[in-house]
């Protein structure tokens, strides 16, 4: 039985999130759906983590236990050639050792949630970016205020309340907000991320920008544990998974 | 009567091309219902020209004539909230005099082709760019065939044959490939393009980048005015309606 990890990009627009569930048309079962009718086999996979509808990966990952004797080297393309357009395997498939396990070998993981400036949004980025033409953000008070959230923290203020996980400490190694000509690009790594930590952070942030927040207050809500004092959840489109890090190729 | 030119950005997807037609799922058609319930007014527009099913646009241009008295100020905000998200004016509309119009009135027109190199496509641009990856294009190749269709030339070689332009004579004034990591677009700027032109000068290169024509053929294609003698029609989706160019600010 060999244990094959791969990594995927997904356009998460018409999907109902990563993970199965009763409604069908989701990421997973796209994906198994694909294995099955390359081995013959029902296959179960495991991502690093499930991703809400309507949210984008640039770098999911996952991996599943397999009788098939397929080369290595031919899953990729062989994978593809059975997906959908909008869900890709962009790297060559890997094995790895038995218990490798997606979701619980992480080390870090990278989200981008973006946000669209200009006046008028972009046809062709609409389903990726959040559309927020007025009034300006300010992006320094939103920078200060970031900087306030990196660390290991508990982050109840910044999860939604029917989050099951057990503690809710998490660090937050990175936590940068780029800024282009009509583009906010709030980028986070952290060791893990509770249900909605992102976007309501995201969501926190844009009080912030628009001044509904003060920028020194992130100490204060995060220290109330109240999640009514943290910003709202921002829209899940604006959210990517970028990338899920498992230790590996570090210095 | 007031004559009105907006410019508007579209992802072509899922649209039967820009022009009113038997079908019906135009751009044309989705813009005079909006302009219509806005001004309880049947309005026809006139568009810079048409573009084919799945062909985008980042500033195409129309123009209208009406008696509504919105201000002109009005009119891009009260559109955009009566068109669909994939159809977006990106400019406030301006009134220009009555005998302007956006067909005849064109100086210049830019078109992209953009082609993805990458050996798997990004899913977040699958619909904006023909993937092509592999046999790697020869960048240089393609570049000096490209040069030899700058200047006025017949391209009759170069379009459909039942184009029904009267003259196939036009001049391409620039004429570019921009090499970038893991894509190649090419840019072409010219005072009109006959029917399928773009997309039959971009077949041709990705022919010569292949090395399935020689890159100084392009003179004897020309010259042959024998649309068999070019390379295939690019795939639509690739190609994207850059500006319309009406020389008013111009130094």
């Amino acid at each position: 039985m060999r244990n094959i990890r791969m990594k995927i990009a997904y356009d998460g627009t018409r999907y109902n999130g990563f993970q199965t569930q009763p409604g069908g048309n989701t990421i997973q079962d796209t994906i198994e759906k694909a294995i099955e009718t390359l081995t013959e086999s029902r296959t179960i996979i495991i991502g690093s983590g499930r991703t809400d509808a309507r949210v984008h990966a640039e770098g999911q990952v996952f991996n599943f236990h397999t009788e098939s004797r397929i080369s290595i080297e031919r899953w990729a393309l062989a994978l593809n050639s059975r997906l959908p357009e909008d869900i890709r395997v962009v790297e060559h498939a890997v094995e790895v050792p038995p218990d490798f396990h997606s979701r619980f070998s992480a080390k870090r993981k990278t989200y981008r949630y973006s946000i669209c400036t200009a006046k008028f949004h972009n046809v062709f980025r609409r389903n990726y970016e959040f559309h927020h033409p007025a009034p300006k953000l300010d992006a320094d008070a939103m920078r200060a205020a970031l900087e306030q959230l990196a660390g290991e923290h508990d982050f109840t203020s910044f999860t939604t309340n029917h989050s099951d996980d057990k503690s809710h400490v998490r660090t937050i190694y990175e936590a940068v907000l780029r800024e282009e000509k009509e583009r906010l690009e709030l980028f986070l790594t952290g060791n893990g991320f509770l249900y909605n930590m992102v976007r309501i952070i995201a969501g926190t942030l844009i009080h912030v920008g628009q001044g509904k927040i003060a920028s020194d207050a992130m100490g204060s809500i995060l220290e109330s544990r109240d999640r009514l004092l943290a910003g709202p959840t921002a829209v899940a489109h604006g959210l990517t998974l970028i990338n899920v890090d498992y230790g590996e190729n570090k210095a």
